[in-house]
């Protein structure tokens, strides 16, 4: 178990009537435990909590008048991993999965797994299936990304990253889910706290399914998997953003932190990122 | 109440064991019941029968050996579809938005609703909000695309088609969708059978949250609103597929119907277009 | 006639041997007479000078090992430009256009005239043709864009540029050419120095022919056109680039400038953006 | 010395006054003379006969009433290729390129080397400059796209194909132009008659600058570059359709040919197309 305390601390100016639409907390999970969780909102507004679709992902919706809007999230998260030898990871047939994973095969804004899919399968069609594929997407992405902060817009398509070749977490997520979803791999975004992040921010990685289970990975090796908390889940970014605003107010200052605990005791010594982490 | 006939005859050359995802039958929603409902694979194999989602959608999943196989599905449909006075539908705030409504409010993708929305505002954001704006930009849409068959291929989006301005029914929903999405007005597509579509074919059409219900609305005018039945909903056309296949088979005929048994009786003798239609 | 002091002041920290390639010097035409004209490079190289095609366009390359490096290019320029009456402007058919006038027909780089032919054809096919018509296109485009520096970057297209309704002088011009070439008419981008731009800069402008004649528009409505001196033209901005740089070196600062010396006397005292200006 | 017999009979359906401009005629250059050359046209027209450009493209305008039209051109070629070794076949460098070349390293419609260039140097900037380059570039885009007629359209670009990874050979040559243009290799793209093409059709390849000269090369490898014959360069396709309709005219039949009459033969035994053949 390894035990992270997580927060964030977001700072609007708010110039006309706001609603927000927050994606700050941690989910629970059966792998994901949250407790000591507070959100403090200043000034003081009524807050409506929502679960929203199968898949643990939270939202708070807070509406504020003008002013200089504080919004703090703090909680300690247990993590428990299932760890599984990579080796023993199969990839799922289509004829296998559950119907809801399903929906992770289809293609989504950031994520045009249709246009990329002879991509994907030249590169890596050849590859024994199982984990180790889903691995090589991964090295593939990073190898051949540069992790340029600015490069990429909101709006940059994995499409895009695979031609210009730099981009950021997000994208180095977005272009393996895609090729995974090529490669008939349901693949699906994860937004969430992370470990030793540097700079700290918010983080994007994936998970794709694999064997019955979703396991995690990042593409840009800036974190270890096992140190990643999630906050939610979705096709791709456009479903977890951090805050979505209908109004006029600015972000004025973001701080975000993720601190071990507890140490995770690796349980065999072998190096956390070699090993097939599933929390789902 | 309007009962209509529903049916398709799918037929495959399967070439290798294809496993095939079907999602061709009605769904059952409070405005639209189901009965007489057959589907029958020849040469028979086990189906699997799943709800997916929310939103009632079904999928068959069947696994084929190679040989020449035809899927026939049929039912009755019963439509009841609510009837509000378009001018008394308002547009609905996104403080008031139900959780599971807000995603529809997210680009997909085919509707690039980030890319087109300070278009969209530029366009629409005039207009009085409510059912008449989504009336106004499907006139828009129905007015700058011109229906051509062959003009797209299923990698076509939203923003294409509004450059290239032509397309088929998915590409007009799809334009349109988005279009709402870039006024903050939640919209999805709709799969389903069209009484008297000319030629006939599986339809894509859309729906709107306005008021706390979601309105039909078909942007190529090519059937009547309260003519369509619902095989199911999702972003785009990528959610909703008639067949995905894994394997090697190929299409080799479609056949599609939709007839009305008993006429709708509009209860105020309102051309039917010109009403408020919505179903769940 | 008018009489402009132009001239540009660049700085280069020039990190490991760099070519350069500028177009920064005004060209001389029928319309554009040069004279006092310098170009300093401090440390000296020496200077390679070369007319390019067919239009007047200059290049100037120099090797340059590190170091600091000021580029500073001086000029006067007389303008006599030819002024003619809009309404006595006409369009020209394809079966009497100079062949060489035939490739500003076709799309280029960044003005995919090809893919917006048809949405030309449908905002403005309709209009009398002539003068008022590329008028009307400029006059859509300068409606329908906001001028926001940094909305775009270099990669960006007119196509992007009708979508996202943002950009600066390059996109103005390039959505104005693309547009014009969709409905037949020839358009080129001119890069060059503008009277009272502000803030002062390279400008981007365009010219289309008609009536046998390049005449010049500016759709951002930032310069007058008989302010503006030709540095070079081309299909798109990707010709006429004031800096082209192989090798290792960072742009540090830049100065540019446009005066009037003589006052140009509109000759009937009508606004000079009134008048179809030629130059070519 | 190759003699090749070439030729083209086009046909139109005209259905309202059509003004043609056809690029069908052979380029005399020094490496390619042209004799015996007719060009019919049925019913009889009078023929604008141009000149366009610098590098001896020709261009004819007719202007057609509605009628069935025949257009027949033919022509023997005499082919007297520059032949060089491919190991002494070195890259220019920029301060050495002559102005008109530098043209060819800017992207074009089809051709977004700006887009490309990261990609370009991360695949094939380690390796040996030189003809040796160029030919790994044509190996590269041989050995990864599918030559699928029917998967490409009129607005296709490089940047498409390098996702997709299917076309023709004009989807061959932009990609492997934008590549050399990325790496700083001027390339152009060449409009021609192939011999032995199959089917029969014109033809569309490439030349690369190197050492001072254009070098041919074909990455579809579906002719020979001893066999091709130069109807005209430009920056992409977009420069050299065969034909370019203004008014209302569809084409009904197309027949193309090259026919060697002498055969090459290939001064030292070795198969031309490991040879670096040099037209201009």
């Amino acid at each position: 178990m390894s035990l992270i305390n997580v927060g964030s601390i977001l700072t609007y100016e708010v110039r006309q009537q706001t609603v927000f639409l927050f994606q700050i907390s941690s989910s629970t999970t059966s792998h994901q435990q949250v407790s000591l969780e507070t959100l403090e909102i200043a000034p003081h507004v009524p807050v409506e909590n929502f679960a929203v679709g199968f898949d643990g992902n939270r939202l708070q919706r807070i509406i504020v008048e003008p002013c200089q809007l504080q919004v703090t999230y703090k909680a300690t998260v247990a993590l428990t991993p299932g760890v599984d030898q990579p080796e023993h990871v199969e990839e799922t047939t289509t004829s296998l999965m559950p119907p809801d994973v399903l929906t992770y095969l289809n293609p989504s804004r950031y994520c045009e797994s249709d246009l990329l899919a002879r991509f994907a399968f030249e590169e890596f069609g050849g590859l024994q299936p199982g984990f180790s594929r889903v691995q090589a997407v991964c090295n593939w992405v990073y190898e051949h990304l540069d992790y340029t902060p600015g490069s990429t817009t909101g709006t940059t398509t994995a499409a895009d990253v695979l031609l210009q070749r730099t981009g950021v977490c997000r994208d180095y997520s977005h272009l393996a889910i895609t090729l995974c979803r090529g490669l008939g791999i349901p693949a699906r975004y994860v937004a969430g706290y992370a470990v030793n992040l540097f700079p700290p921010d918010f983080h994007g990685f994936f998970e794709a399914f694999l064997g019955g289970h979703w396991y995690l990975f990042d593409p840009t090796r800036l974190a270890f998997v096992d140190g990643l908390v999630r906050i939610g889940v979705g096709r791709d970014a456009a479903d977890v953003s951090f805050a979505t605003l209908n109004g006029n107010a600015v972000l004025t200052s973001k701080s975000v932190w993720a601190n071990q605990v507890v140490d995770p005791n690796s349980p065999d010594g072998m190096p956390v990122n070699l090993q097939a982490i599933t929390t789902a």
